[in-house]
């Protein structure tokens, strides 16, 4: 079980740590084996309607975390519509016939429960922590606004000027933010992932009820969904509570299979810098085009994990040693990569000169480093502990409950399988150096890469006019 | 008539000349006054099936040029159907019930005609040129297979490879039209512009009957379609003449308006480097994002077009100049504007450097010739030149009937209205260089451009690995 527990909380440290560093707990000796066979004792089934639904048992407190995720994101909205997706999960606090805004957070808030709400390109997912016995209350909201979801002008309006506010703090006031849209915008040539997720700011101001119940009418219905319940409670409790509540709602909708325009194969080096006053320290961050768990050939994306960690992950990364430690440029490096995704993912480097070094000075460092890797391999004892690490981290993991039941939905919503899951650990473990080595000569192929320079005011040759 | 004339052959011109220069014929004295109100007596007219006409008097020869143009290009593409305006502009050829494949361009050759047809991001046209007396003829196969087409996998899979072997030819195998595809691409964060008109391979190998009657039956209708004739008609004749023709054909379906998904502002400085070992002489190529004659405020584009002929047009350009003459960096450089386009559009700079001349100088001459436009102006003289050879180069264009039809067409099917086309020269010939000097300032800012680099290897920080 503590296997593939620690398995999750890595993969997802790595899914919502993006960027920043790594988790400190890294030297504990692990006995890996094959204990990964014996994990949670994981429910898995369909009901008629569709919905499906994975439990996993956690009986160490009297606490469940409910998860509805739809197999919707920001890559499924209509072309001109950016940001509906997002709009939407807003706008899922509007209320129903049955039960009107404001009464299902506010019987949370009652019995001290949490909720949040996230979307990301392939996903949207609502979810809520509460004592065990409140689970069948919480089945019973989320299954009345699966398909009663009451849009109005009135209350669809406003939320609009809230995402607009969200906006303008996420990202129109943060150049990490607008560097980071820019570098994904000029990656993806093609594909839907090259949006932003909160959408381009003029077509989110045109977004109306009629958009939001189109969308809604179209992606959320029974068939669309993946519940995940991890907490104290068994499969069998699970199943009759499910069936009790979501197995009413009728299916609204036949999902069409998700086929997104896909990449072109990529040829050209591409480089984009971006100015903001407000840039206190410049920094590079570079994204290549690689494959996710869902497009690569076998072991293709476990050896991509293991990299990410030699190159990237932490100060005992190769790229924060020879960058930060060894040659003194910079004041931090590091690299991901972004393994769950429905379609092609990215791999990314970044790095933060130190006052005075070049972008290329810090360029050159970090394709030495990799072309290293790609020449030479990594040793064995970087990937026993990469493995170590990812399959470590979780043990510590302060959440457990709440990030298996995100390992899973965030699988099942982006095209994997409970098996796939449950064997990732196994699959890790199985990276050879061989494979690694050759993941780095493959797909950090600089044709493949956009990287982003963000300056706190463009250089002589790139002044605002010519 | 002489006055429209010219202003339709130096707007195709800028059309069709892309990146090259410019007719020689520029020093002509030339009497602008009020004489375009004089220009030819054109018709313009719609059915009842809203089939709108345009008829172009010049009976200079008894020859008529006949186009039909339907509004849609590979910007109304779905995502994912890249090609397909194209591919089903391929398949129009292969026959309808009446009129088995072959026919129509049988009866064409029969009779000495001449037949063409092209696809661009905002429309698809059909042209043949011919005797008058053959005009009802060629009509009667347009109408036709206007709504006639009969597409089975037997003429459509084989269609399919020659249009896969012009994209080999066209595209793969010419560096030129890669980096522009891939200009395009950088340059266009969200709007279909960014696709290239041909397709991405990928997506071409993909589409089938199915998808192109899909397309045909969403687009070609009377009421989407534009016919431009040029030549020894007059309006009455033709009138009668479409009546009988086209006037027969049904609507098969009302189109939607052409709302495509907008660029938001522009905050980054791209570039990308593309090698090809076929490249034989270094290049560079900048695109900038600007208003089109359909999206501009009034007398913006007007100001475009003389800018980008005095930055760019001909040896007497400033780019030209200053890189080639002056400076002795360049063999050749120069600008262009492409005005007619539906959406926000493209004015471009490009230049070779000599051998042993860095991008890196190249640039910076670039740089100062736009800096200096943008913070002086240009001078009145070269403006009146620039006015003069707009309007002067089409008097000595070799085919004026194809021209103006040409014209017609693709302003009518990319926003524009008959009187709009008539009033161009007008509003040129209103440009002041106040205004020349703010569209420079105001639209030729880095940040609204991508800048693209041919060359025949990376250089060593840019190698295919690291």
């Amino acid at each position: 079980m503590v296997l593939t527990l620690a398995a999750i909380a890595a993969r997802l440290h790595l899914r919502s740590g993006g960027l920043v560093g790594v988790v400190a707990a890294l030297a504990l000796a692990f006995q890996v084996g094959n204990a990964g066979a014996e994990g949670p004792q994981i429910a898995n089934f369909t009901l008629p309607n569709g919905l499906e639904v994975v439990v996993i048992p956690d009986h160490r407190t009297p606490v469940v975390t409910h998860m509805i995720w739809y197999k919707v994101g920001s890559a499924d909205e209509t072309p001109g519509k950016s940001g509906l997706a997002h709009f939407l999960e807003h706008l899922m606090f509007k209320g129903t016939a049955k039960n009107p805004a404001g009464r299902f957070s506010q019987a949370l808030a009652t019995i001290g429960g949490q909720e949040n709400a996230f979307t990301t390109a392939d996903y949207t997912a609502y979810f809520q922590r509460i004592a065990k016995e409140y689970l069948p209350l919480v089945m019973e909201f989320e299954a009345d606004r699966m398909t009663g979801l009451v849009l109005t002008d009135e209350n669809v309006l406003p939320e609009r000027d809230v995402v607009l506010e969200e906006f303008n703090m996420r990202v129109a006031n943060s150049p990490d933010a607008r560097i980071g849209e820019q570098v994904a915008a000029a990656l993806y040539l093609n594909h839907p992932y090259g949006r932003p997720v909160i959408g381009w700011h003029q077509e989110i101001e045109k977004l109306n009820r009629e958009d939001a119940l189109a969308f809604y009418h179209r992606f959320y219905t029974p068939n669309n969904a993946v519940v995940v319940i991890a907490g104290d409670v068994t499969g069998d409790e699970v199943k009759a509570l499910t069936e009790k509540t979501y197995g009413k709602v009728a299916r609204v909708a036949e999902v069409a299979a998700r086929v997104r325009p896909q990449e072109p194969i990529p040829v050209a080096v591409r480089q984009l810098t971006m100015a903001d006053s407000r840039v206190a320290q410049p920094s590079l961050q570079r994204s290549y085009l690689v494959p996710s768990a869902n497009t690569a050939k076998p072991g293709e994306s476990e050896a991509l994990e293991i990299l990410a960690q030699v190159l990237g992950a932490g100060e005992t990364s190769r790229l924060y040693r020879a960058l930060v430690v060894e040659q003194r440029i910079a004041t931090g490096a590091g690299g991901w990569y972004q393994g769950t995704a429905l379609d092609e993912t990215r791999f990314g480097v970044f790095a933060s000169p130190l006052p005075g070094v070049t972008f290329a000075t810090i360029e050159t460092a970090i394709d030495g480093v990799i072309a290293e890797v790609a020449e030479h391999g990594v040793t064995a004892a970087e990937i026993e502990r990469a493995k170590t690490r990812l399959i470590a981290d979780a043990v510590y993991a302060e959440d457990n409950q709440a990030t298996m039941a995100r390992w899973y939905g965030a699988g099942l919503t982006s095209g994997g399988s409970v098996e796939q899951i449950t064997t990732w650990p196994a699959r890790v473990r199985a990276v050879t150096p061989q494979a690694v080595q050759s993941a780095a000569r493959t797909w950090l192929d600089k044709r493949r890469s956009v990287t982003g320079y963000l300056v706190k005011e463009l250089p002589a040759n790139q002044e605002k006019r010519s």
